[in-house]
């Protein structure tokens, strides 16, 4: 009965698959609006993965952007897109080839610590997630990195 | 089928009638393990509140401590405690007489932000709820404090 804990929804996004305890921290990045209906499962049975994270928001549709966002904390998460009940949409996250934004650079001495900027990372490698920082040009493991 | 959304549990505490929008903040005050089972519910249907927040936590039984804190931003909250899918306990939060730790001033001069030490708060209303800080003496709206 454990997979049926969270009821299907009638319209918008599910994402499965998360790591555990990862759930939280794909919220802080979805950021959904004050009035957006949201579920969240932690340490959730998982046949794939043993205990896994997931995410419903009813009503919206995330974009491609925010949904690549969530592949920096949740690699390997399925993004299933609801209307009527239909499954419309599934696709697995993929990390993008440059990330702006989300991520804080590890290296305290690099300028986009130091100054009020976007950072800019390039991914060098998706397994494991190995990010090259622009601006100071280290290589970071994705664990190393503080995503927001 | 709204109040459906979230099955019944087994063993464990539920925290119901939490203001919308604020399950991310009790679930920070609980600091679950990272074994725990937990479900949210961010702006569900309520009878009483038109939209409110819900949180389950399977397997764990929260201390009257944990619970009290959880006051501090959800003030009318109901915390459940469920064995062999009875409820054998449900009480409505109450906020302490004093509270240390979970809050901090609002005063940035305060010397509880100046030096590494724990808060210490006096409630001196609890509807609204306001407190006072025991070192500066400065009295605060709930809303106008950042609790952790």
């Amino acid at each position: 009965m454990k997979h049926l804990k969270v009821d299907p929804i009638k319209e918008g996004t599910v994402i499965d698959h998360i790591p555990a305890n990862r759930a939280l921290q794909v919220i802080n990045i979805i950021n959904p609006d004050k009035e957006d209906i949201v579920t969240v499962g932690i340490n959730f049975s998982s046949k794939k993965f043993g205990r896994k994270d997931i995410v419903k928001i009813e009503g919206r549709e995330l974009s491609p952007t925010v949904v690549n966002s969530i592949a920096l904390v949740a690699p390997h998460a399925n993004v299933i897109i609801i209307r009527d009940y239909e499954v419309v949409n599934k696709r697995l996250v993929q990390i993008p080839d440059e990330i702006y934004k989300s991520v804080i650079c590890g290296n305290p001495k690099c300028v986009s610590n130091a100054e009020q900027m976007d950072t800019h990372f390039i991914t060098v490698s998706r397994n494991p997630v190995m990010l090259r920082c622009h601006y100071c040009e280290r290589v970071f493991h994705i664990d190393e990195l503080r995503v927001e």
